[in-house]
């Protein structure tokens, strides 16, 4: 099997408490492709510059990711973003964000990455990700979005969610998105649009997986320190659609919750040190270890019947 | 085994975006004792005013509720407490309070509640809390606090957890009382002050159990809706403690979580209506199935080995 996913690709520069990066990679796109690569092929499209270089498609091609995809643009500069996050982490504030090639960005997928069997649309403008969702024979598609496509985009985005099978988004922007306070009716709402999952990414909280017979939920993995949590949610979503990837066919819900479980691994291990310097030297042991923590962890024996 | 719970009897009013009540049998105490009855005796002290009558009463015993430690105020009125909710639900906002003869209370435990086996300190002063542990011989103690006491009286509270086995606090709570952002630090630091166990109540996020040994999280029951939050900590309380008592002896951790369970199925059940409303009609068996379907929407199967 195989998975494609278009996103950003930028270098970051972040600070939080526990310290600061001046130029890291970063973007959806590598976050996500670095953590899918521990289960499955992973095609990466998005735009880069000439300050983009062989260190950096080092990174991803050393991990297995085919970057035949990324669009290089001549005299471009990559996308960067500056951010800083205060004491308690959940909120990204953002200082600068230099859109430089990401402005112009039209997907082009070649005819391998047209053939890919799951596809991820991380959170870019919504006509961009439907065109790519129309170009993709992908039979499973996902979905990321934000609150600024909700403000200026909503009906676009809507179409967008029209044409995918599994909905990623932070429970806030689901919220945002139905104008619905209440998680469950959002979920079902946007079921409604013509997906037959919604994931709600609950940040310290973990994710819930709402499918129409029933639904799933799992805490994070309890942290004593989170460096800085950028890219966590498109970890999580690698290590979901990775795993579905792996597994083929049409998930059933054991194994909609085991990529739930996989997902919320990778995003532990994202968050535990800047950008992705944690996942780069991560390993499918490390992996395997914590899934079975966090399954234990969450774990209710039946109560006995007298 | 046995149960007896300190803490406030009231009327309440309540308006929420579906409905309002202008006088409920509410308070801490009363919520507590009602979802622990489900499970072992329950002993409630509290007081109360001549506004206190029959029909209250009557609510506690139709429960099995031992209402002999309930200290009627001859001239009083009972606890007071007017409040409502925004549409996310997720806010109590006070409109009036009228502490009445909760504001001179001064709790005393007939011998039958000294010698009870569990003691729940509901959310009061907490040199209250501490005289009322030092008059009882519970093998097992647990406690609720709030931002009102850790900003006037933290010394006096930390003084009582000490002196505590569970600590049953909001995740905010939590984090404000430890000065700590990250929870699994504030958790432990919690421990640190002498209880052996320390949950972490997230409203609509479920609950996290922290322990010397380990973590365990589970979600809320996911509801549609949500019609009154009021009670649903002391409901949480009531459902985990009550199992923990009808146990008997030393928790272990399958009990502790199976008690988490029961703690969010009596939550759960607390907020579908107005006030006692579905607790009062609430059956052994509605709490078992919710139980069982609680454990399954959060199980996730091992992964095969090669």
């Amino acid at each position: 099997m195989s998975l494609v996913v278009v996103g950003s690709i930028a270098f970051d520069a972040v600070r939080t408490p526990f310290g600061e990066r001046e130029r890291m990679l970063g973007g959806s796109a590598v976050h996500f492709s670095l953590a899918a690569s521990f289960f499955d092929e992973v095609r990466v499209v998005g735009p880069v510059g000439d300050d983009f270089g062989d260190e950096e498609y080092a990174v991803l091609q050393h991990h297995g990711v085919i970057t035949d995809d990324i669009q290089h643009v001549d005299g471009g500069r990559t996308f960067f973003w500056r951010g800083h996050y205060e004491y308690d982490l959940n909120t990204a504030h953002t200082d600068d964000t230099q859109l430089n090639v990401f402005g112009d960005f039209a997907p082009r997928l070649s005819e391998a990455s047209k053939q890919a069997d799951v596809l991820f649309l991380a959170n870019i403008q919504p006509d961009l990700q439907r065109e790519v969702r129309e170009q993709c024979q992908a039979r499973l598609a996902g979905l990321d979005s934000m609150n600024l496509w909700i403000e200026t985009a909503r009906h676009s985005l809507v179409r967008t969610i029209g044409g995918v099978d599994i909905v990623l988004m932070n429970d806030a922007e689901l919220r945002m998105l139905t104008e619905r306070p209440n998680l469950v009716r959002a979920a079902r709402e946007v079921m409604g649009m013509g997906p037959t999952a919604v994931i709600a990414k609950q940040g310290e909280y973990g994710a819930a997986l709402f499918t129409q017979s029933g639904f799933f939920a799992l805490p994070a993995y309890p942290l004593e320190t989170v460096v800085d949590p950028t890219g966590a949610g498109d970890s999580f979503a690698g290590g979901f659609l990775g795993y579905l990837a792996s597994q083929g066919g049409e998930p059933d819900d054991l194994t909609l919750r085991r990529a739930m479980t996989y997902g919320s691994v990778l995003a532990s291990f994202n968050v535990e040190e800047f950008g992705t310097e944690r996942v780069r030297r991560l390993t499918r042991d490390e992996i395997d270890e914590r899934f079975e923590q966090l399954r234990s962890m969450t774990t209710i024996e039946e109560v006995p019947t007298a």
